[in-house]
């Protein structure tokens, strides 16, 4: 493009405090990054050193917005969503706006939405509803998108028309996660969680510690991969580790009940069960996990099937027991 | 392409017995991914139901090879890593063979990283190593390249020169990451871990049982987010957190010690700290964390700085524990 450098004094203290915060020295070759070129706009960099660029470049008649961003996804993702994402729906606003709605699932397989649903829809599709699903392990989001003077109506139709026919399989829309709308959940009703974690290894709790806020409602944790884990922090009967094995319905109402009564929280989910590569059998194949959930008055356990890789299998485990917490507290 | 279309036995098989070992029933609208066209060759895919398909087509003489894989991510990525690249690698020999050498970094940021070897591995970069870095939250990977006759002779000197300078910066090669080498190391010595964590939440926990074969070496992790779950499940003194705070060194020692002595592990790791974005103080402010180390007649505490956004902080705190504990066992 031929323009110039020059240092950005902003860019430049912004890039001294980030080490100074972190009591690092600045290596010398991170002072390029203050570098801009004349007539370029400046990004602020919320998450690391180098700024983000943009320069409107006309030729021809034509407007280019060239764009220049970190490279690391952890910068780069906010910065296009806070700070690019509007400049180019300023610079080039779109003919046809058009209306999207996503809806998250839990609990079908994607092909199981799909039959659900097609048929029920067909009408609104061939109106120019357009219908995409995206399935992940353990949930499936499914997109509702049209165009033109209609679109609102014709989303919020399909939407009304997938709410009837999937209930409360839908946890949330857009942004939601499971982990999210528990955590939001128990916030409104000021009760609180407990976990007692086999198989799962700590994958719930840091589902739900992720979410901000949760440590109003989140009292503890007990990963127990050992049985004497399991009597010791939760107080699991040598007995019924005994006759029932670890991976099992008693066992894990004991978890449950136990983490809950140690706590004091008013819910607790507990998991137990056989990740693999090894470990199972023939009445307790690899995959087999039992989830168990108890609160005041009442303990039971369910038995899934996950026959997945293990970080698959841990994070749909994940699922299912949040997933129940979530429809026990009437979401 | 105008091939015929047939049901594959051997697919249509593969995708009753995936709904089978579910206990799911198979929905209609599936039986459509058995569908293979002539002369395709069929790829298994182990994590799901449609299969992958690779065609060969000659044309003009030349030779191409469509290959078709199924959409989720966990079922295309290990098919063309262990099925399609062997094909395509099979079909397309390299001119020029290039050996390409992996180095995986902690506790140096990208810029400090470069600035250490770039000077001394400039006469080998002007004899055609091609040196790249792969900075993310808490680790740099650090790339060697080279091609032709002197490649493996080029790669070999930089790596030896690279580890001479970064020394136990560098934690593993190509796929390695700290909680594998961390369950690799106390597996060869036969010694056990027991975590205790407020702020990470149960990361480390969830990242150490992502590894296959932890449950040998893994005894057990409390998570205590409250001051109580850290007095009954850790035996932390009211005493210490009242005088000196929930995040403090002498906390995090208690916590470590008292994982330790009450889960009968050799290594404990402890994590206390300020995750925010609320929490924070003029001497703790959002960022600070403090991790503690116990083991037989030792236990000692380290303060860090890491004042990134919630989910990143826990990230690198994870990673600044796991790799205290892989530096005293001595990788």
């Amino acid at each position: 493009l031929g323009l110039q450098l020059h240092e950005d004094p902003a860019v430049l203290a912004h890039i001294e405090s980030f080490f100074t915060a972190r009591k690092r020295p600045m290596p010398a070759g991170v002072r390029v990054q203050a570098l801009v070129p004349e007539g370029a706009l400046v990004l602020h960099n919320a998450h690391g050193t180098a700024p983000g660029l943009v320069i409107e470049v006309r030729r021809n008649g034509g407007k280019t917005l060239l764009v220049l961003l970190p490279g690391p996804p952890r910068e780069l993702r906010p910065m296009f969503t806070q700070q690019v994402l509007p400049l180019i729906q300023r610079a080039f606003p779109l003919d046809a706006p058009f209306v999207c709605r996503t809806l998250r699932t839990t609990g079908l397989g994607e092909s199981l939405v799909e039959e659900k649903i097609a048929g029920p829809l067909k009408p609104l599709i061939e109106s120019g509803l357009e219908l995409a699903f995206c399935g992940r392990p353990g949930e499936v989001d499914l997109r509702l998108l049209a165009r033109g003077a209609a679109a609102s109506q014709l989303v919020s139709d399909a939407e009304s028309i997938v709410r009837s026919l999937l209930g409360e399989r839908i946890f949330g829309t857009e942004e939601d996660d499971l982990e999210r709308v528990v955590v939001r959940l128990l916030t409104e009703r000021r009760q609180t969680l407990a976990l007692a974690e086999s198989c799962t290894g700590g994958l719930i709790a840091n589902r739900i510690t992720n979410v901000p806020g949760a440590s109003a409602i989140f009292l503890g944790g007990i990963v127990c991969y050992s049985n004497d884990a399991k009597e010791k922090f939760l107080g699991v009967r040598a007995q019924t580790l005994a006759e029932h094995g670890a991976v099992s319905e008693a066992t894990a109402r004991e978890m449950a009940e136990g983490a809950r009564l140690r706590t004091g929280a008013y819910y607790a989910l507990s998991v137990t069960g056989i990740a693999g590569p090894t470990g199972g059998s023939e009445a307790r194949p690899v995959g087999t996990v039992f989830v168990g959930l108890s609160m005041p008055h009442s303990t039971s356990a369910r038995r899934y099937m996950n026959p997945y890789d293990r970080e698959t299998f841990k994070w749909v485990t994940s699922q299912q027991a949040l997933d129940w917490l979530r429809r026990e507290l009437g979401a």
